[in-house]
């Protein structure tokens, strides 16, 4: 009888336990509305056993868009920020670079002129500063390169340009179950060197645009070698079928925030049974940008038209997000 | 006073049941000896906490390959027994291939006819079976074989045909937080639609050779849809290539039986801390088969000398294993 109230009481404890655990809001940041309200309803449904929509935890895959879905993407994308900082690193090497374009406007500061190159110039830079050594020398230049930049407008790092209520949502969804994959057209060895600590999103799950690379012996060691070439554009269609070819299940839950996710999304609406797209929008000048339709940068138009029409849901971040950044009000 | 006997008890009863279990021999199909030996000792190795080559988890990555390797691959590769059984079922629709090569020949039973057409016959075979259609559709083609194909000499379904001591191997790393990854030559969507069922890996730990993909939108849904085209080819160096761009971390274990398998298994040794490479050595004409450096299927030569130089672990069939499939004995 003793054992059956000490029993009881541990029961009683535990119930408590739980219950105290799930009435902690797990999206903090996130303003109490209809987009928080979606999230926690998509959750809710697919992971309710035995519920005419619930998913086996296996196929819980959910992909992100980094650039401007996960940090932010302006003035002008981060892993620009590295390449630019990267050039001037080598230029004492290369004194050709002092007449020669797009090398000569960068390391004058006219990153205009840089621009008006298009793809080739930024090409050019993309390659002398990610190809010709190993991942591993590549992770350390990044690595050494995250721990002193910072970003122009914040003075911070870049690492701390993350979105909160994004990291919640990544820590919510993994709670549940979910595998989180980011799925960007950055670099994917570029993202590779902080994703981990940053995102909790380890190396096999984030996806990105790859360089070729090329198997060499040297000094009689095996090594992969960066080569100055591109091998794969993870953006537009390029991401539903990296989706496919790396991952090999549908996603049931997608996040970007400009059309170069229009097809991730699409995709993973198109699926069987409850799928859950979404949108960031990028509305709150004062505490980060607002641009969409006009930008170069994050250009977003289709997708937010396609996002209307098929009831996926657009955060915007004046209304949705309670804190933007982490470093908010210090 | 009373419920610290009964906490002593428990705890004894826990110890018994830890003690029980690891008592339990993990690889029943291996013969104690030197290959079994190796196994068990660098899974210790890695695995104490504190130790001098402690890995933590999520840098337990280990990958087989899969032909030779977890199943068998004579008289000839799986895939394309896959594929002259779809070129059978696909000839009603196609009366044109009566007259043309490489169909002829496979038509006719002529499979030497078939092979003496090089590679280019075995790619035309490989499109018009495993191109043209969605990726779902096709792993149902692959579902729906592999459900009645049976191999010609073990009168038992393809997936019958893996070797026992392997999956016991899968499981025991998978036990002590190893992540497993099939590494193959093989077409990457046609492993998926059975690796996850007979292996225990899932489609996104299953790497292979690709055809290209499209995206398309049809009757205003998109879709994927495979093309008449090789993409990538996942063997000898494209192995280590694809595991960086995919994986984005070295395995510390490697498995594998041919010379195809040679440069992931170079890669993985040439790592830092403790390393574990394996080679499965055909030597049981009996009860599989006896072959190596004079064979075409499996070839397996240099890697076998680079195995013996470098220390690694070379599995005889013969002698190392008691039992090579579940239904022998039968």
């Amino acid at each position: 009888m003793r054992r059956v109230v000490r029993g009881s009481w541990a029961l009683v404890f535990a119930v408590a336990l739980v219950t105290a655990a799930a009435a902690e809001d797990p999206l903090p940041s996130w303003k109490d509305g209809p987009a928080k309200q979606s999230i926690l309803d998509f959750v809710k449904t697919v992971t309710i056993p035995g519920g005419p929509d619930f998913v086996p935890e296996p196929e819980r895959i959910a992909t992100f868009d980094n650039d401007g879905t996960l940090w932010a993407e302006q003035p002008f994308y981060f892993q620009l920020a590295f390449a630019i900082d990267r050039v001037k690193a080598l230029a004492p090497d290369h004194p050709e670079w002092k007449e020669k374009e797009p090398f000569k406007s960068l390391l004058a500061g006219d990153l205009k002129a840089v621009f008006a190159g298009g793809e080739h110039a930024l090409a050019e830079i993309v390659m002398v500063t990610h190809a010709g050594m190993t991942p591993a020398a590549f992770e350390k230049i990044v690595k050494d390169w995250i721990a002193i930049a910072k970003h122009p407008r914040f003075q911070k790092p870049y690492t701390q340009c993350v979105y909160q209520p994004m990291l919640e949502l990544l820590a919510y969804l993994r709670a549940n179950g979910f595998k989180t994959y980011i799925v960007s057209g950055g670099g994917v060895e570029f993202m590779r060197a902080f994703a981990e600590k940053v995102y909790g999103v380890p190396p096999e799950q984030t996806i990105g645009s790859t360089i070729k690379t090329k198997w060499e012996m040297r000094d009689k060691k095996p090594a992969i070698v960066r080569e100055p070439a591109v091998d794969y554009v993870d953006d537009k269609a390029g991401k539903p079928l990296a989706i496919e070819k790396i991952i090999g299940r549908r996603p049931i839950a997608a996040f970007g925030n400009s059309d170069g996710d229009l097809e991730m999304l699409e995709w993973t609406a198109a699926g069987e049974g409850a799928r859950f797209c979404l949108l960031v929008h990028h509305t709150d000048g004062k505490r980060e940008w607002a641009y969409d339709k006009e930008s170069k940068i994050g250009h977003l138009d289709k997708a937010l038209d396609t996002a209307k029409a098929g009831g996926w849901t657009v955060v915007s971040m004046k209304d949705d997000w309670g804190r933007i950044f982490a470093f908010e009000g210090e």
